[in-house]
């Protein structure tokens, strides 16, 4: 371990195998499948192969929403993609999503199947596949995609980027830490301005921004993230606290974290989900403690 | 400057106003205006906010496309946003966009103003609002959105990772480096797989998923972004090459790279774009050699 500041790069970037930290094994500078293996299909029209990651639970969320609200054609299979065994480099993963990352969906209900990638373009796809969580007329539609985008655009700054340096990489870098610590500052207030005078991330209504910015912000601002809440005071986003709350009360807001979810308390985790019924052996009121 | 590896987080982060290297002064841990001031509202119906980096040229490409087939009604005014002056924080583009980036767009064509953020929300916008560049049947809106997705989702990697820790961080870490550095890659030869099979990135139709990954990437690679070229060996990736070269000689993405665009060639700079005689006084043929 040198001296940071006395380096230089090379002219030409070499892969060094042995760097990354905790997750050396599964970054790599080429895509592309590692092995041949066919992804598993279930019974129901849509299959998610995913894990319960904030990017994962985005799209569990919102499936468990829409079987609330009745949509009966939303039940699905979810399968376990375990990303620290390489899962997403199978030539099956590989080919419903190129960039090898979780969540990717199949739709099996429109002919040939259809693959759906990036949790964001999935939530689009279910939203306009069931006309629910999405307003139809522009204005409400418009705002509700602003923020759907601005989840996506910001997120890698606050996981990729703020969360690496905090809690994951192997040497704890000053700058590094401060520059994300200060986005994921920012981020947070950006939401609670917004919250402040709105009971939902893009208005009057529960949409598929709230969905997708609660399992990275919602579980932030509870001091739920690689263990930074005091670290980030969280405490001081008192709109995001409130409307964090509020989603962590709703019956499939639980249901959908517990999908794919291989960490914390065993009563939280359902490791694969092909039916309703495999809630019924889970607690789901630990969960609730948890929020 | 102290040894990286010695350092220890303090258990509540504060803001050091003089550390960021050279985005200190732009970046900061709170959202809202730091300013009063109104925007100026031209004569089209569109009113873009922006400026000529990879997420501004996104829309300027877009909306040059649209103008060029034949959507007059995509007329705009384009307003420079100078981040570097804290444009960016003035209480009217705060209003149109919260999260205080570039660039935002306001439509006076749908009675009240409205306003749409981020570049792939705009993107969107403008494709269902002229019908153009985003597919209307399942199969080809899908895969254009998945991979438009995949823009926003990847490029913070890019730009805020790799770009930064090589070329803007005031200290070279090797750490930060690598790991962006191995990222940037790996998406390279994620598009170049994709685009080993397929004219455009979502199949045989030039689309807005080409606009928003054009500027991020189709720059990288062809060495324009960080004076990277050498280090991440972009010539490796000749299928992104040959699509970036196929873009570059498109006209719209000529001038759409043009408007808001404060740096290089004054010939190829357009402070503010208002009509489409404003581009004759430019030299576009100069565009295309540095292309």
């Amino acid at each position: 371990m040198t001296d940071q500041t006395a380096y230089v790069p090379p002219k030409i970037w070499k892969w060094d195998k042995e760097s990354g930290g905790r997750f050396a094994q599964i970054n790599r500078p080429i895509a592309g499948p590692t092995h041949d293996k066919i992804l598993p299909v279930g019974q129901h029209p849509l299959q998610l192969y995913s894990l319960g990651t904030p990017n994962g639970v985005k799209v569990t969320i919102m499936l468990e929403e829409l079987l609330a609200a009745g949509h009966s054609g939303a039940e699905y299979d979810a399968w376990l993609i375990n990303i620290s065994d390489g899962d997403q480099f199978s030539s099956g993963f590989v080919d419903i999503n190129p960039n090898s990352k979780i969540p990717a969906l199949v739709d099996h209900s429109v002919g040939e199947p259809l693959r759906v990638f990036e949790s964001g373009s999935i939530m689009i796809y279910l939203a306009e596949k069931f006309g629910a969580f999405l307003p139809t007329e522009t204005r409400g539609r418009t705002e509700t995609l602003s923020w759907l985008m601005w989840q996506m655009g910001s997120a890698p700054f606050l996981g990729g980027g703020f969360g690496h340096f905090y809690a994951y990489a192997p040497i704890k870098i000053e700058y590094a830490i401060n520059r994300y610590a200060m986005e994921a500052k920012r981020q947070l207030d950006v939401l609670n301005r917004n919250l402040a005078d709105r009971e939902y991330i893009a208005g009057a209504d529960y949409s598929i921004a709230d969905m997708a910015i609660w399992p990275w912000y919602g579980l932030t601002v509870k001091g739920l993230a690689y263990e930074s809440g005091e670290f980030l005071q969280v405490q001081e986003y008192e709109h995001v606290n409130r409307w964090a709350d509020q989603l962590a009360l709703r019956p499939a807001v639980r249901r959908g974290r517990m999908v794919n979810r291989v960490q914390g308390d065993p009563a939280s985790q359902l490791h694969e989900r092909h039916d309703a019924s495999d809630f019924d052996t889970k607690t789901q009121d630990k969960l609730a403690d948890q929020n």
